[in-house]
């Protein structure tokens, strides 16, 4: 179910003279990471050029504001706006007229330490026009002495502590960072343009590829700055701050099941978070359902570990928009049902296994499983497909307070009781691991509250 | 796949003072069939309150547009614009002056010989003002002598040949008539209002029901005139003039799966005819995958019924709008990319059965199944969970010419062979039948070309 | 001052590629004859095509529009929206498809049995769709079995009582009629198009012709019906049904200065106004200022004949819109002085002569009395350039009720107390009558309440 | 003749819970200096709210906005955009964060070394949005150590050459500066607010104060700094660094005629004026004319010299708005003709005097003159109520190269041989300083090329 998220999607486009479309394209493709507002710059010439607007990728740019935007690179951002402000000022890419030329940067992630650089950079007169912590980095920059962009981004990268995984656009240069931690995922790309020439694609997800046709590389490593100029590709490494951190909520939630994230198959995973739930929580029940969308994978994981027959018994209705007139006199939960219809000729007399990814306040859920029973459902058992979530994440995702995360605040069987299902069972944590190969470098905070900084 | 359109969806409420809210929810839940206008009118102390717009539901109406959409009875409509002119004028509800008090006309169908009547219309002095059938039966009803709506309907309806499922609203009552063919559907349904009052709902599809949490009482009969007024529900019967023929469609793709429609689940019959087509044409195979959204449905249940393994294999974009802007230069497959993306990690290797609900043009299948190859499968077998279409519609689907039709002019291997395809069976015409409990009364003309009349 | 509201201006033109273009150039020069609404239709090939729109001429034409708007012929309207509802389901022209085919008709005036028409075409089962007169002309002209629409209009237009210029463009003719009473301007110009052949132009006043650039020809006469086809020009008179009665008003106040309006220049007409009501009512003072824009051509006049110095002693703001937001506490006479600002410099210490054109309810001049006093001046001395206004209008100009005529309801001393002014004088109906060269033929009803029909 | 555009107005209100309504009057009545933007910040209990916008003031706000804008005290900016760039990133007021509070400015003027300060700051790391000069010094002051922005602004003001009057709204205090030359008009004016209250406004041109009841207090003099804060009124001054020099360009053409600026009526101004080349160039004539709206306080001034009647001999159309579609083939003399109608019936057969303002290129006024020719007069004489213009503006009029300046490049009988004109005749440079008070201390750069910096 959707109550996630995650602040922005980033892309970048170097050598294709239809650059802006690309970028366009991969924005497109990445709208699940951002719906408030959509940017591009383009570099021509030397030159930036810039379009950005509220809204969805397909409202923000005509015909006309891609082909204003010329020129062989470019760099594209989609935000989710977290600061309340949906105001366009916070719209990226964000640009500048350094003296060492124009500078244009978007990033994915969330700086630790934003406010307070913040107040530093002010109390030396910096004259901030958004509210957002890019802006920050702008102004290191800005007051940098050295004139090479790298160089700068070496000295200036390891003020910033938390996460973030940027594009930068110079007047010659597309470049790409990721954080030491690794906490957001950055790809890279390549596919040939239309004179044949290799073209360099730089990502937030493989997804991108896939839509515009180019073949996945590599991920950007953490703590790595790698730049296409007109010499080829670069690469230094910022020094090694830390442990590796990457987002296992991108796996869980975020990211879409057609991409690989950190070089692991999302639907893959999600499969087998379902497969997994299912061996440490199996039920007796006639059928299995999903909460759809994003509970398909794992509740087809659950069917076929479990046996149980896989059913759409809930069913999403996707015209659903950003806006929406409530009635003005109550509809019973009326605010679950625009959205999900439980299937009374499927559910009716049946006991049913219904598989979400994550809870957060519970309300919601409590109003589906009340429908479900409505629906005619004999008995109502949960299960999520990840670990309880008690704690607010700092680098990037938007999850409530801490007071307001259910299961920081409740036992299971208290949970259980609040959404008055038959059964609730989570995921555990080495479940969740072991899903995800057993690797170690992982950040789940949000599951375990042990943050990496 | 989308590549049908139903014309119209429509919704009335009678005695509730939120009639035109719960309409606008109404004609929500009915998005799907019809995203270019929609409209509502209210019946407030005998005057009629009107909003039209060009759009989706949630895009057409403003709070403050329901707002003053006072009175305690409506009608509403969604429209697919099929005569290429997507203008206002052609919304509906129509509504007219008539000398017997204001009118209004929501209407989901076909009249076949609706050029034809408005050619004698505008021969006797009629000024018609756009191009839809529903002008020519209120200038029926307008020139017609009698005073009551019910008996002049009772004789105009009669001159209307063709499909119609209508909703009326004049000073005093809500009609609902439908064709004695049965050609549409219309359902009828109970809700208490906020008072506690009986208030009453007609809907195309019970999904209605669901949302505004009415109870689903029966259908509007095919040949049946029903109204409401004052004095409560009244009913007359059309004298009956042909077989039963209720569009088979409906439960192949238009509808929604979470309806009941002809008293018959969609989801269920869908379920059954990928059950059915499993049982007709098995092959041996890894995984069972649909074309989302429309084939999950029948996918299921050929899985249920093969023992196939059921995976998501293609990823559904729901952001894709209606507007897209294209890249200038060809990125291979591309319309089909943006919306449908196959899953290598589920494909690499397999031997794949995709389930989809019809082949129109197969120009869009013969794309998708070359991404499928591309992602790495085996071997494609196709498995399509309707008879071929090899027929127009003259009943209120949207269907292209019989020459664009691919199974009118080719043989099953014929198409194959365009597909590119391992193997393609269509479901048999008496699976099809079979899968809706062997009853007679359905139109099945885009599957056997023997049209009702 | 602007208290007054012509209904309508209409343009046509006949044989030049550019009839959109020039078209529209026409309605921006009678944009003070209605700025509500406006709307073009032209006749390619047998075709109408029509694009209307609510707002000014500027506002509702694009290029794209005036492009789409292509052939030789074009009727265009600007409509002031008397009837309160200010929808677009009542801009013109207006357009049918006819059984003699399409249709489209442009209207300035007033039908006074409108009512009655539209009751008696409703009963015969006619399906209005808007709420003006210029629709049941249509339905007359529809129901009419003749298949030639002259002949049609010689016998449907005498059931027209009131006033009516009208233009009319058919699949092959472009016709301009107006009542046998003359209430309303209309007048022919001819020019020469860009291959250098004849074109025809048709407009309410002659301000048109100057800035397309066209020939002034003559006034389509009182009950002329006058056509132009492939053939050339052709005329027929209606049988004459009363005296002429052509509107004094448009002279008064209506018409542009710069216009010639029934073959009198209106600029001259003021100006002898002025100089009439100054040798009837001659005042001892030290300057003369007009109330802009409206009062400056009777002020000229006034300060000849008197001798008395003119001075721009109010000044007006241009920018002024349609759409004002007003402080919430008051500031003395704000709606005055948004728009008219008294010049202390000029006033201070003055014996001041201020000449405007009416007085409706009188409110707004005394507020401006108020603040002209405020600035310095010493004594007041109002000059109304035409008679007392004591009744409304019922052929086109949109006037208050008789009630709120101030005129209608206290004698001039009375008015004069009301506006605190020192004296207040108005033109005597002689005088009017002689400024317009004591020709009868005019319609004064409004200052004598005679009405000719 | 409109030809001219100042770049801006600014307004500012201390003292009233109708800051932001009395602050958008203000604007509107001062709609003459900029068009292309407005924008006001209001102070709220330390916070700066505000809204910006592209277009008219009755566009930029509604209703909504207003009100959103809470607080005592506002400062707001109307702008006409010099610099190509029509964005929103350079509408006024700007605003910023600093160490000591939020700060907004507003700026009417033009600094002469902007681009240099820009560079400088650029180099010591300042990023800067947009294009204009009153970023610069919002840097300045953001960079300045001090805490008090007064003692701030007296250091950092004196950098700034050229002209500037600004208003500035602190956290706490509203501030009006001048630059010592106090080449653009500030004034002071004071009125009662709902509570009976003292209320000071601040304004470009006193046209603001009758709009909005306020009494003209004084002039902000150059080179002082005047301020309000919770403890009253203070001023200081900045030490005298040039001569005055006021623009002289307001009262020939820029500000409104019902204003004093630099403590004279601009109406008189302009009327002695036309008395003055009445007087240095008389003409036997049959009647005087002025090129409406701005030459008419001269042309009245020229006829009372002369004795020649004075006529509203060209009429202008004040529909013509900013946005309008031209013929596709020509019109002669179109672009004149849209605006401007000469009246055949006054010129016909005359011997006239049209009285301008101003000449600067010369192509609108040849066009003009074929026009009157056209329109039947015998002769014309130009007569201009200004010197010749030989110098661009440098100081915050938006005016044309020196090269595009006919009277640079041209002797007067060659100019009045390019217009076709009778005669031509300017005002002297000494009627000029005559008709302002043989005043020194005003700047007339314009016509004499003498830059006072």
């Amino acid at each position: 179910m959707k109550h996630w998220h995650d602040e922005c999607g980033v892309v970048g486009i170097w050598n294709d003279v239809e650059a802006s479309r690309l970028t366009y394209l991969g924005l497109y493709a990445l709208q699940h990471r951002g719906q408030e507002a959509a940017g591009i710059v383009t570099l021509d010439q030397g030159i930036h050029h810039r379009h950005l607007g509220l809204g969805l990728v397909a409202e923000v740019f005509t015909e006309a504001d891609l082909d204003r935007l010329q020129g062989p690179a470019a760099i594209g951002h989609v935000r989710y706006s977290t600061a309340g402000q949906n105001s366009l000022i916070n719209a990226q890419p964000l640009t500048a007229e350094l003296y060492s030329g124009a500078i244009a940067v978007a990033h994915n992630g969330n700086i630790v330490n934003g406010e307070a650089l913040r107040r530093e950079l002010i109390y030396n007169g910096a004259i901030f026009q958004g509210s957002n912590d890019t802006e920050s980095l702008l102004h290191l920059i800005a007051k940098h002495p050295c004139e090479d962009t790298i160089s700068c981004l070496e000295e200036t990268l390891p003020r910033l502590q938390g996460a973030y995984s940027l594009l930068i656009l110079t007047k010659d240069r597309l470049i790409a960072a990721r954080d030491p931690y690794g906490f957001r995922p950055l790809v890279l790309g390549q596919r040939a343009n239309a004179s044949g020439e290799r073209s360099w694609v730089l990502a937030s997800e493989t997804c991108v590829f896939d839509l515009i046709g180019a073949k996945y590389v590599r991920e950007i490593e953490p703590g790595e700055i790698f730049w296409i100029d007109a010499a080829g590709e670069h690469s230094v490494k910022l020094k090694k701050t830390g442990r590796l951190a990457r987002c296992i909520f991108e796996h869980v939630y975020f990211a879409r099941p057609d991409s690989l994230v950190f070089g692991l198959s999302v639907y893959e995973s999600r499969k087998r978070l379902g497969q997994i739930v299912a061996r440490e929580h199996p039920v007796e029940a006639d059928l299995v359902t999903p909460v759809p969308d994003s509970g398909v994978p794992a509740a087809i994981g659950y069917s076929e570990e479990s046996g149980l027959p896989f059913e759409l018994g809930i069913i999403r209705n996707h015209y659903v928009g950003r806006t929406f007139i409530e009635p003005q006199q109550s509809i019973r939960s009326f605010g679950v049902k625009i959205k999900l219809n439980p299937l009374t000729e499927v559910l009716r007399g049946k006991r049913v296994v219904v598989v979400d990814d994550s809870l957060v306040r519970g309300t919601t859920s409590k109003k589906l499983i009340s429908l479900i029973r409505h629906a005619g459902a004999k008995e109502v058992h949960v299960r999520i497909s990840a670990p309880p979530t008690i704690a607010p994440c700092f680098y990037g995702v938007d999850t409530p307070q801490k007071e307001e995360l259910i299961a920081s605040q409740k036992s299971i069987e208290e949970i259980r009781k609040f959404l008055e299902a038959d059964s609730l069972e989570y995921l555990s944590l080495e479940g969740l691991h072991h899903a995800l190969g057993d690797e170690t470098g992982f950040c789940s905070a949000c599951f375990d509250d042990q943050y990496p900084c």
